[in-house]
């Protein structure tokens, strides 16, 4: 399913299909995406407790997520490797000692986006990329077809993973306790780790990396290890955390905490048109990850061009660097500045949402059921948005109900001229044509929904509001 | 987890326990409740495609659910096997010839029910048990302690199978196509089959045993053989379903079906108290099923005897049968008709419905949520039911949301008085003090909701009214 080539290729299925949208709008179900809690259920329950509660502790205490099975991997090892990485990585690489991770942005040479992930640097020669199998696929072909003296080994999602295991368990602490409870499990005592820095420690008598990053505000890590010792370093982890009110989080929990911090993952990789990339698309398989995008939402358009997205529309202008040579960059300096979305945050009407769901009672119309808390059932998910007027302004992504809010939020790509906090716009919910054909997605009517323009990270903004509101 | 007997006994628990309600309301995990889709998930998927629209193929074309995973199983054999079930039964059996299945309620000498099962005569002397955890146990404790010449063999859950896997499959087909699907997928057609009679039938080249029975007015069939032939009936099945619309159903709704049907799964079985019933808890283990009982809802009492119900309260009261010497039949002989209950459909105020769910947004007071479809979060749930006037005069019980129906629908036990159709009561929603410890509860407040009282099986009172609109 996952297999990223061999076999008949992602070009023969373009070829194959007149309607590449019609086709991935609904004939399609994505290997991985976030309301399909289910695929990964056999391995992390999508609830520990309960949702609500979870979504609480993560902002008011702090929680334990499993990142063990759900993302990709790959080691990249070399001489060479750094260089693909910086041909790759539109942001800067410049100052990648081995104490860091760095995010990693690749985009097509037109300067669309096809992927973002983590990368640690383990050793001089020797990168770890953690997550968006489109960007591991495509860092996988540069490195076979450019002149790169590279090695990579991969290591797909559990469900995936013909070896039913992954090399690494993989957690996540956050959380306003997250800090104190690190100290505490540490043995010897935390050392100081600035941000986005990559240290090891020692952690129920295991060796653990650990990465300090941190999500609405607060300090988190990332820590790793071998497999076999993950339970040891879960329960010293939970073992330090019970008196900071630790709790572990269930998938759906995890899901629905992008909605609050704004990070927006795995958009639709720009790789379906144009012959510079006929190569990679002939390279790919017509069964791997990027044959089977699943678009869904009401923004239906027979281009699929229309569904790319550059680094401004997700948020990344401000890591974008041209100070050094990588693909897509000449696309990207000459993009002109109209043509830049920005990322936001959508707060949706509550009225309008009441009536979404109190049209699940009765005979109808029946509006698309908005699921807690995970509300969007594409991959990736494109609403339209429109201003009052009704003229388009761009397009919602994903949404759900954050319980610490009490509100629906989306994370929006907006024109500039509507990316304005507090700016009201219309969203349209559900699928044209009663809905798509796609399984997962129940017969439905359309329904406008009014929304407000508010920052990203929309929970810091608010965090921010509330200190200067005291001090 | 689930053992039913041997090291610490049920008995040393409940003496253990100064409020037994109080540790069943708070401290314990059902080892199955039906909101628990995650239990399963590993073998039967939450939802195949999404449940609203399985739960609509339930209704109008035809469903296969998979009950191979989540029923307890007990193989009953030798002479006096028919007298122990005779003993047992509340009902009569008196004509129970190897080609019928039964249902089998067994209840204390005080006339309380322990459970229900479904139970096959597969041979004269052999008895296939399904289902109600507390009534198989009951039925291995008289076995033991009583003098009968029996075998007993157990096959529990998958999830807590040391064998992981089963004795045998087990398909359920319903729905309006179900008899036509089933004529077709049969190999030289399908004999005429009884309601509740059995017969073996050759589908998919396998030997197939087949219950005929029916859920909500229509023809439906249980399906059942050898573990290892499950994939090549149920492809049989699927393949024979296609033109007919027959889709797979998946745990949510599954356990969703039961608000429009009626049944009532899995009451509080009424063995923790009483002289008469000391061996038995003694024989019980404290660590299984009837030791994780999980009450939850408004209702709150500190007598556990508060929470025990006769058949009258499950809508039995028609097939108990006077007719043979049973456990508890002078207790229920003697039962005045006004401690009789009656079981009804409760449907819920929709504007009242609204705001619970509009309570999730905005700052509070946030009521406690209703999880669709499945909405009761107790195992067995009470809620209290008033009258107008406030005097109490029930509990409602399994609780959730019809796509169907365009409803919020629960099982309840009303005094007679109240239980006439069209009756308006009012029921009081989520725990009172925020909320019980129960870890998957979430901290919330009370809300009145209001409800109108109507017939039970609710679906197929609605289909007989339409039939009289258009007749």
């Amino acid at each position: 399913m996952i297999k990223a080539n061999g076999g008949k290729s992602l070009q023969a299925l373009v070829d194959q299909k007149d309607d590449l949208v019609g086709y991935f709008y609904n004939e399609t179900v994505a290997p991985h995406y976030r309301a399909r809690t289910g695929l990964t259920a056999a391995f992390i329950p999508p609830e520990f407790t309960n949702w609500r509660d979870e979504q609480r502790a993560w902002r008011e205490t702090a929680i334990l997520f499993d990142q063990s099975h759900h993302m990709p991997e790959m080691l990249l090892r070399g001489p060479d490797a750094f260089r693909l990485l910086e041909k790759i990585g539109i942001n800067s690489l410049a100052n990648f000692t081995t104490d860091r991770a760095k995010q990693l942005i690749g985009c097509t040479p037109r300067g669309h986006v096809i992927g973002d992930c983590v990368v640690y640097r383990l050793e001089e020669e020797t990168f770890e990329l953690i997550s968006s199998m489109p960007l591991l696929n495509w860092v996988h072909f540069n490195a076979e077809k450019g002149s790169y003296n590279v090695t990579i080994e991969r290591d797909d999602p559990t469900p995936y993973n013909p070896t039913g295991r992954r090399w690494f368990y993989r957690f996540q602490l956050e959380g306003p306790n997250a800090g104190k409870i690190f100290q505490d499990a540490v043995e010897g005592g935390a050392p100081e780790i600035p941000f986005f820095r990559t240290a090891k420690v020692k952690i129920g008598g295991c060796e653990v990396l650990v990465l300090r990053h941190g999500m609405a505000g607060h300090l988190g890590a990332e820590l790793s290890g071998p497999y076999d010792e993950m339970g040891k370093v879960r329960s010293a982890l939970l073992a330090a955390g019970e008196k900071y009110g630790l709790q572990q989080g269930g998938t759906k929990t995890y899901f629905s905490t992008i909605f609050e911090f704004g990070w927006m993952p795995y958009p639709l990789p720009g790789i379906y048109t144009g012959e510079e990339l006929r190569d990679y698309r002939e390279w790919l398989s017509d069964s791997g990850w990027e044959a089977n995008a699943q678009l869904g939402g009401s923004f239906l358009s027979d281009d699929i061009e229309d569904y790319y997205v550059t680094p401004w529309d997700l948020g990344y202008g401000h890591i974008l660097k041209f100070d050094h040579d990588f693909i897509g960059r000449e696309a990207l300096e000459a993009l002109p500045e109209s043509k830049r979305r920005k990322k936001v945050t959508l707060v949706w009407n509550r009225d309008d949402v009441t009536k979404v769901f109190s049209s699940q009672l009765g005979d109808g119309p029946r509006y698309k059921a908005l699921d807690f808390p995970v509300a969007y059932y594409g991959w990736p998910q494109f609403d339209e948005v429109s201003a009052n007027d009704g003229s388009p302004v761009g397009h919602s992504c994903h949404c759900g109900y954050s319980a610490n809010e009490g509100e629906v939020l989306s994370l929006a790509m907006l024109d500039p001229a509507s990316a304005i906090p507090g700016t009201e716009v219309v969203l349209t919910w559900g699928e044209p044509g009663g809905g798509s054909r796609k399984p997962h997605v129940e017969r439905h009517e359309q329904f406008k929904i009014r929304a407000t323009v508010a920052p990203v990270p929309y929970a810091q903004s608010v965090q921010k509001l509330k200190r200067a509101a005291i001090s």
